[in-house]
């Protein structure tokens, strides 16, 4: 077979360290042999004939923005970098759905939805910059997800090349289908560990007429979640700052949030649910401010990360618990921090319970921030919870997932990758 | 072992016919050896090790009101009837969450949450008779399925008896979570074929408020079908009869909603889009009613299938189509039925593109609801949909699965199964 099985390639110093780790800054040990540039899915499919032929481990990989480790790829590994695989193939809007190669830039999708009045919902923090098929890959979550659920809620059908580099075909083109176990949805969140994604089915949303976005300072995180538990309907947004994130974004950006209130809830709501929003905000909210125009009151919550960034590497943490839960979260984390004594911001995608502590990572006490992301952790699964309600595991979080995960469930998953990729050429050491 | 694991069981005559076939009232060899009554998790643990330790089929069963044969039970087989199991064992308004047994009829737990201002959405037409377990062994759709999704979507963690009798918890208790791959995602729609549910997490939603509620009468599908995709936001339900449901529903309820035109298009929107949905319809509709009692508008869609029962046996089908191709799917089911002269009443969940063409059997001449039956099937094939929307596969369309998915997926899909229930005891025959 000739190398890499004919697929375009490159093993420049530059291209390798620049595939070696990702967002998550992960330590790896080495740097792949080579990173195959794919062309389509019958490159894709050379590529995984090839791996399964020369048993190579193979890394998929998107943008790179994993949080968790997910995209890493140390010695003796290949990354298939599927980022220039970016067509929009079809756009229909009277189907409400798209066709999409992986390597389209989420926020490019969404672009396109809207030129006919549609949008693609799920909506990373990272979407400038991610993948559709890392978010498939990760079933990213986001800010909208309040109302309309993670990528897992978008992805209609997908064409996936297996390890032995057999094209299926898994769902359908529409809305509705169960013909078949949901092998769509076990592709959604494998992390590049049970096949590769060459082509997605997503579905497409109408783009609400008439939000209303509130921002409301509180005394406390636990006044925020108790006046959030009365709104009345499903909001379309709802974002909460902790006291620390806000100090970060009065900081980078010259306001006086944190002197407001010790917690931000930032709800956008359609006109209809928007007057009882602001009925169950305002009594207990130390200020308020309404706005039809939602990217101004959510400019805050989208500068967050910048923010924290000039206070160090950031660790972004990822947990979510029962709704009920949250105040608790909240108060417990900033017990971490202050034990630790280590900055840490918390963000909320409140509605769903999904926090992201955001450790500042201070180099010279290494084991600090470790010991908080691990509290916090445990913290997660003891009111509940999960250790990741969107980012995934990759790497970082394998140790956890064994904690979170019954034995028996860990057995059926394991063999379930023993299924799709019984040689285990597909991002090994990932996930599980 | 004692007889049947020491579970309660009953192997009374009367019992056991009423457990040999399911509301598709397909025919089924001989009737099931016993029906086991499970009182709780444990039991259905003892049950299904004696059934493993004898080699023993086993039919897990809810109410029955499976349209695909799925839970019928014939000779040799033991079913394992859950409807005992039925108490909603904890229900949250602060989480907006319940966890319930998998007896739970699905009405019940709508109106237990509807107590706390909740509402469980999935809402097949059978949900005061069908079971929650049976419902998310099916995946179940419903009317409110357009802004709601399907069962899945409202389903967190679950936990699940496998064959051999190990206990698993999938997902979690919080709205997201990406710990792992998505078992809950697989049991789910798996038709009592990889595990049977003992308990379930649902996620519960707001009530929403202010629906109005528009029904309108179309000259024919193809003007209903094109005015609806005018519509904008949301709409929560969108219903549509065809020209044969709504002449079997003016005979059952004595109105004469054939007369005004040959669909009838009921939509539920926010009062915010209403207006919208109100100016999409206006200009073709031939009439129009527009209510803020839904219940009143959706009388005529809810007699439609008693209203057929009228007329004969029906076969409810249970196609899915893009959503542009579905006036040409109503008139092309319109022509099978003429051609194979046997009346077809078409009721269509429409924004989901889901259509029930309902086929009236005419017992003098079998072949030909079986042979209108097939044309539906390769008509959905061809317009580039599914041969099942919400019902499933059961053994009634085994055959068409295969013609639906290519040969890579099935062949994954008999390694699923393998994985979960090496010995094919769980529903032996069913899907696959
Ligand atoms: C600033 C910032 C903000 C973020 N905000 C969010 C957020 O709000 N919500 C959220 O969920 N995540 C967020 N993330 C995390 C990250 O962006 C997501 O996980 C994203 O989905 C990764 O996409 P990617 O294209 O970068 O994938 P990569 O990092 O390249 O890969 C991620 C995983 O997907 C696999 N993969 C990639 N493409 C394919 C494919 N075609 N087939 C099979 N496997 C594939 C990889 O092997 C890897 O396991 C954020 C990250 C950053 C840096
Ligand atoms: C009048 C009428 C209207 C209907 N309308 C709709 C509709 O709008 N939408 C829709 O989707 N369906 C509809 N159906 C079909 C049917 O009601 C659904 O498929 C329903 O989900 C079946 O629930 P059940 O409790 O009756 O399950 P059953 O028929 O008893 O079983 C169905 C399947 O689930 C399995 N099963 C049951 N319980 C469990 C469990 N606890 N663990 C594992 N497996 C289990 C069985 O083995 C079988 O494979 C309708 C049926 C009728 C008769």
């Amino acid at each position: 077979m000739t190398e890499f099985g004919g697929v375009p390639f490159s093993t420049e110093d530059a291209v390798l360290d620049s595939r070696r780790t990702d967002r998550s800054g992960s330590a790896v040990e080495g740097r792949p042999e080579a990173v195959l540039l794919p062309r389509d899915a019958a490159d894709v499919a050379k590529a995984l004939r090839w791996a399964t032929s020369t048993g190579t481990p193979i890394v998929p990989r998107g943008a790179g923005t994993s949080l968790t480790g997910a995209s890493t790829a140390g010695t003796g590994t290949v990354v298939l970098d599927l980022s220039g695989m970016n067509r929009i193939v079809s756009l229909s809007a009277a189907d409400a759905t798209a066709v999409v190669e992986p390597g389209v830039i989420t926020a490019d999708l969404d672009r396109a939805a809207a030129t006919v009045g549609l949008r693609y919902a799920p909506d990373p923090a990272s979407h400038e910059i991610s993948t559709i098929g890392g978010n498939i890959a990760t079933n990213a979550g986001g800010l909208r997800c309040a109302k309309y659920g993670v990528t897992r809620d978008s992805v209609l059908g997908l064409s996936v090349i297996l390890a032995d580099g057999t094209r299926i075909e898994t769902g359908t083109g529409t809305f509705k289908g169960v013909a078949g176990y949901d092998l769509t949805g076990l592709f959604v969140g494998s992390e590049g560990t049970l096949g590769v994604v060459v082509s997605a089915t997503v579905r497409l949303r109408p783009i609400p007429a008439g939000l209303t976005t509130i921002a409301a300072s509180f005394a406390d995180a636990a006044a925020a979640c108790t006046a959030l538990a009365g709104v009345p309907g499903q909001p379309v947004i709802a974002e909460l700052l902790d006291a620390a994130a806000l100090r970060a974004v009065d900081a980078y950006l010259g306001t006086s949030l944190a002197a407001r209130g010790s917690a931000l809830l930032i709800v956008q709501a359609s006109t209809v649910d928007s007057p009882g929003v602001l009925s169950a905000l305002r009594p207990t909210a130390v200020s308020l401010e309404v706005s039809s125009d939602g990217d101004a009151l959510l400019h805050a919550r989208r500068s967050a990360l910048p923010a924290i960034e000039q206070l160090g590497r950031p660790l972004i943490e990822d947990i979510a618990v029962p709704r009920s839960r949250l105040p608790e979260a909240i108060t417990a984390i900033a017990d971490i921090a202050a034990r630790w004594q280590i900055p840490i911001c918390t963000l909320a995608h409140a509605a769903d319970g999904n926090l992201h502590p955001i450790i500042v990572d201070d180099p010279s006490r290494p084991a600090a921030a470790a010991s908080a992301a691990d509290e916090i952790f445990a913290l997660a699964l003891k009111l509940g919870g999960t250790i990741t309600g969107e980012h995934g595991v990759g790497t970082l979080k394998r140790e956890w997932l064994t904690r979170e995960l019954d034995p028996a469930n860990l057995t059926l998953q394991r063999g379930l990758k023993n299924l799709f990729d019984p040689q285990g050429i597909l991002n090994p050491g990932k996930v599980l």
